[in-house]
């Protein structure tokens, strides 16, 4: 490619960017399969829009900033206008939603997937680079529509493998909040949203963290301070009540919060629109395991104007152990007017797609997907005059749906055996004169060899007999390695 | 988002970039399934690496260049490095290889799919972002390598639901032509490359067209003129002889090849690897019509050392219309090298998945992809009062299999008919007070009546009988929508 012979290019890749083996990606692709199947089932729309939009239709940017690549990738196109890569798969649907209203069915439900960017400094874990799998409606203000958001989400959690009783989806209304804010008369928006971010601390700091953020302020360990939201104290005690207020089952919560919230008239829409939701999670058969009402759920972006849910994980056998979100979302309705003017409503979810699949891996939860992690059945090369022999036993595999290759590095058992080993091969399948003149096979079940195998030094020692290995008719030779390799898959 | 409410973007995305809705995605997600299934029973590992690769790495661009972005997306970093989205995946796998080359299983398989970018002016048709899927074998200098991965492609191709006969393989080596050249004592690159450039023209320009390119050169009709590789008369009719020597059966290509390259080494060794690609693909059972040896077959990129391959489909019905190439490869050896400074025999392929799906489309090669193009079992709502029993109808059906919503936009006959139609949905269910006091429910099969559904003006017209609209029993309901569901899709 380069004529510059001379240099060298170092063989990296570059910081906060992550490559990816099988094992890796087994998970991220099962959970993608099923999710889009469930969205596919509730009448959601695949749709894909480009890596880039122009900087300005992603909105976090001003168009006459000078070097608008804060937070985002962003480049110059040969016209001179700023583009940047998607940080998430929201703007890009209100740009598409808002340039083709006119024509697209209304509501319109789309789900995407596919990689989001994000210029931020990388760190352990913390890459620039990652997949988000979501689904939108968009021109629906019916509480119903969150609630069908809130079903798809318990149902793709489920499809995706997490056993019963480990995840949990957990609603709130931002409307609740406001309402209560409004009856004490908190109307500052600056005040109101040091509030939300009290609030949002609950898990963290606990009621008494909280309290301080809601009044004078909370000086942390380390000697820091941040400045409270100064909200008077009977307000502080409604909102630590508000916050409280979750843990039974739905009505039972909307039950509790009435006398919180229901004295405004943001508060009552919000005890209707939760009902709402209810009513209809019910009639979708969601139980009161998969969906609760919680109170504490914040989330922290400030755009939401109605309903939040956040999908969280639950340690399998402890209940009380919370493995953190893998997923959220909510109602929001300002995005499309960025472009039109006319708000737009619109509610969605977002699968935190790598951290499901890091906790699916982690639990066991996957089986299928990391089956396909395991290597090929390796037909070794004993032989060059039997070259076509061994091309067609892996054929005969493959055709009976078992993966399997004919080894094709420099010859040599040690090599071979060494190779199925990195592979994590369930089998090798032997042919050598002796085999091909009786119509045989020896096929090595390596799971159960594989302590030996690096004590193979060469093909005599090899040729022993050793345990998991077997001849068998050439006729059976499909039928045997099946049973290893179901075997080894259970 | 933006605080600034004055400016509106314009709705609009990058130019060359395109969204996709689900008809265009339904193909290019079908053939990227069946073909990875392919690969993975080959033994082929799936590997993701990043969309960003140092500019350094990607190797076209030198890295001293002051603003390497010719012909790909390039920024630089926060530490300034240059870094660029990946243009295809063989470039990134090079890198790879060459970063984990002492722990790799070798020869090292991996398949991968994804986006590449190309920053070039955009066209009718040609877009700055697309979609590649590629196997490759690396450190396997056996040309059984390489009849693997044309059996791949030829059985990917199969998989994909190209219908059999409408794609073939067609296979060469640069060996062959190499000892042609190195025969006729043709040595200086240059002109070998002209020969090459001449060569890959035969199928536009014909056989005097190439005549011209390899002598003297040509006037095209426009006036300009092309200068030739001025090679001796002699070869340019040896090269025309190899040209042409395509057509047989493998064997009785290789025969006719024999006479014509078979004076050199390269070229005997061409012949002996070609003899050796057609025994491997006679083991894995790889008909004539799947994989032919075709001396015309060039490949544009220079890198590549030995056999090339391209994948072409042919017009149903009529096997002389070639509907062009949808991917192709060979074997390159400098790629590992430009980093390591060893040269590491590779081999590989990429499928063209954008032309491939689009050329399915056009031959509906894609049932079962195209149905899930479909819309949704629409449940139309008709008195909000039975939100919650339209509800669980749509999750019955959804737990029959049968993609279903309930319309969540505001209500009215004529809207939600008309959301039907746009989304192609099946069917709609309607269930009012009666169907709900009686345990009824009606069902109009949308095809049927589609043409009449823009006639509808209000609720009353459309209680009256009309075709393709049936009442039944509230428990026959699924049963009934499956019956409509499945005949639309057939």
């Amino acid at each position: 490619m380069s004529d510059n012979s001379e240099f060298r290019p170092e063989a990296r890749s570059p910081h906060g960017f992550q490559d990816r083996r099988a094992r890796d990606l087994a998970g991220e692709r099962a959970i993608l399969e099923a999710v889009s199947a469930v969205y596919e089932r509730y009448g959601f729309e695949h749709l894909d829009t480009p890596a880039f939009e122009y900087a300005d239709a992603l909105g976090k940017f001003l168009p006459d900033s000078d070097r608008p690549n804060e937070g985002v990738f962003a480049l110059q196109d040969s016209d001179e206008q700023w583009m940047a890569l998607r940080y998430d798969l929201t703007a890009p649907l209100a740009r598409f939603a808002a340039q083709n209203w006119e024509t697209l069915p209304k509501p319109f439900r789309r789900y995407a997937f596919g990689t989001v960017w994000r210029n931020e400094k990388p760190g352990p874990g913390r890459f620039r680079e990652f997949i988000q799998c979501d689904a939108d409606t968009v021109g629906s203000d019916r509480p119903e529509a969150d609630a069908e958001i809130v079903a798809m989400a318990a149902e793709g959690l489920r499809a995706a493998g997490i056993s019963k009783g480990s995840a949990v989806l957990k609603i709130n209304s931002r409307k609740l909040l406001n309402g209560l804010l409004a009856q004490a008369r908190i109307d500052d928006p600056a005040q109101r949203l040091s509030v939300l971010r009290a609030a949002d601390k609950l898990d963290r700091l606990g009621q008494q963290g909280v309290r301080d953020l809601l009044g004078k302020g909370r000086l942390d360990e380390s000697g820091a301070f941040t400045p409270g939201a100064m909200i008077p104290a009977g307000a502080i005690d409604s909102v630590l009540a508000f916050l409280a207020a979750g843990g039974g089952d739905r009505a039972s919560v909307l039950a509790a919060l009435s006398p919180v919230v229901g004295g405004s008239e943001e508060g009552n829409q919000g005890l209707e629109d939760l009902a709402r939701i209810d009513a209809a999670l019910k009639g979708m058969g969601v139980s009161e395991a998969d969906a609760r009402f919680d109170p504490a759920v914040v989330r922290g972006l400030e755009y939401y104007t109605g309903a939040v849910y956040e999908a969280e994980l639950i340690a399998p056998g402890d209940a009380r152990v919370s493995l953190g979100s893998v997923g959220g979302g909510g109602r929001y309705d300002d995005l499309v007017a960025r472009f039109t003017g006319t708000p737009v409503p619109a509610t969605g979810f977002s699968f935190g797609v790598s951290r499901l699949a890091a906790a699916m891996a982690q639990f066991d939860w996957l089986k299928a997907g990391l089956a396909t992690a395991r290597g090929p059945v390796v037909v070794i090369v004993f032989d060059q005059a039997l070259m076509g022999e061994y091309f067609a036993v892996a054929q005969e595999l493959r055709d009976a749906g078992i993966a399997a290759e004919v080894y094709l590095g420099p010859s040599g058992m040690k090599a071979q055996m060494k190779y199925a080993d990195r592979r994590r091969s369930p089998a090798a399948v032997i042919i050598g004169g002796d085999e091909a003149a009786n119509g045989t096979a020896t096929i090595k079940d390596l799971d159960l060899g594989r302590e030996l195998a690096s004590a193979v030094t060469d093909n005599a020692a090899w040729r022993e007999g050793r345990p998991g290995q077997q001849t068998v008719a050439r006729a059976e030779l499909v039928a045997a390695v099946r049973k290893i390799v179901d075997g080894g898959a259970a």
